[in-house]
């Protein structure tokens, strides 16, 4: 299935892609794309009603939020990709670099993305994020690790590299800042994603091809970092985690680095998880 | 006013002290000690049914929750107390050091906190924890800080110091552990902390004095902490902020080093907000 969550800021109602492409409601049956939602038993329910074909239709012109709630927590891998380890200076990790994003940053997938003040690199990354549907707490290998799974959809982990990396201190300072993780635009179950490492991931700012990566190139994939996640805290349905993005950041890019600016046009697409389109504005 | 939160784990309901110190129970007035409770305009009436004495008490033998239901995100401040600084080696920062810390590490103060699965080298930290009651984003100068503040509490920031310094890359590996995060016993609203810099807090494991310390020894106060978060992120009200803990870690003590075991108990307190009592466990 591919799940979505329409309307205003504020006032997103369930949705999803019916078999036909078409956008119906599912307020009716659900009252909210969340962990409770995923990880309950009522996916089924809803795949039904989808083959039923009986739900009602929603204007396909209106604003698409990101496809679940607020999440309970966004952890981060950082340099999951050799090539994008290698642009920004860093020896490939022995094991996955973890960091945190606020859970408020998230936006719908064409949203406006806001430069924060006093911002000089805000930068773009396209990863493919994993929406959890239940509990990982210690898990004993990799095996168990997808069950974990409830869907895929796409990340754009915009960054603040000055904040991030010159501030004193932690990457989060430069991860969580308003705006900064674009969601979406569907959250496509784990039944429908055949293998989650080969997926291509491509991003373009006002045009220009940014980033052509493929998920077969992450240093650890999917299950790996579900396992190592679960022995450092408990990862609960509707947690995100966004598992690294390819080469071809502004960061990695010679000077003068491309960073954002107001008014540049952000696209973003993964194989079989849709589109992103953001423009850029200024905090 | 104390507000707290009483009952089993994940039922937790909306209770205060009154000004007798009696437990009541507020589940009448209130149906959550949160981010909409403490951002609304809800208070005014709480205060007034505890001074007319009206609301029906609580068995004093309750189990406390934490103060305040789930964060939207917890952000921590690193190295804040220059004694702190040097025991683990570090310069003192010249900007505030930011992390983030899951929100589903809250606990009660007196439930059990586990030693993670792997660890050796499980620690402590009181810190002086601050509600957000009022968003604050890109406040221009620390004038409005304190507005923002809902109250205060006290926070246990328990941190994994291999995971946290010694797995490849960002301190979150270390701090977002299972209840990892005990908080309360009270959440003190701000009107009763006369001075935030002005505050006594201590902690022992198994009756030794381990953290003896004051906020007036912060680097950077609660008002700036919360000038310079705003410039990164937006913080809400339900958030919450570990403002950095003090000297007397087990990271910063002689070889061998007292690491926290399965067994131990934790008391920590800071001036006016009460005490919290763990006993350590092991995942």
């Amino acid at each position: 299935m591919k799940l979505l969550r329409v309307g205003a800021v504020g006032q997103e109602r369930p949705a999803a892609l019916d078999r036909a492409g078409r956008l119906v409601d599912l307020s009716g049956l659900v009252t909210e794309i969340d962990g409770a939602f995923l990880g309950g038993d009522r996916l089924d329910q809803v795949r039904a009603a989808l083959d039923e074909g009986s739900l009602p239709g929603v204007d396909p012109e209106i604003r698409i939020g990101a496809p679940i709630a607020r999440p309970g927590k966004i952890v981060c891998v950082g340099l999951n990709y050799s090539d994008h380890a290698a642009e920004t200076g860093a020896t490939p990790p022995a094991e996955p670099v973890l960091f945190m994003k606020a859970s408020n940053t998230v936006v719908g997938p064409d949203d406006q993305v806001l430069i924060p003040k006093d911002s000089r690199k805000t930068d773009w990354e396209v990863e493919l994020a994993v929406v959890i549907g239940r509990t990982a707490r210690y898990l004993t290998g990799t095996a168990q690790a997808l069950d974990c799974v409830a869907g895929y959809t796409i990340s754009n982990d915009v960054s603040e590299r000055e904040f991030q990396l010159e501030r004193g201190g932690q990457w989060d300072k430069g991860k969580s800042c308003e705006t900064f993780n674009p969601l979406g635009p569907w959250l496509v179950t784990a039944d429908e994603v055949t293998d989650p490492q080969q997926l291509g991931l491509r991003l373009s700012v006002n045009g220009t091809l940014r980033q052509d990566g493929n998920t077969k190139n992450m240093i650890f994939g999917v299950a790996e970092i579900i396992h190592y996640v679960s022995r450092f805290m408990v990862l609960e349905p509707g947690d995100v985690i966004n598992t690294g993005t390819p080469a071809g950041v502004a960061l990695g890019l010679p000077e003068p680095k491309p960073y954002l600016r107001g008014g540049d046009v952000i696209e973003v697409e993964i194989d079989g998880l849709g589109r992103q389109r953001q423009t850029v504005g200024n905090a």
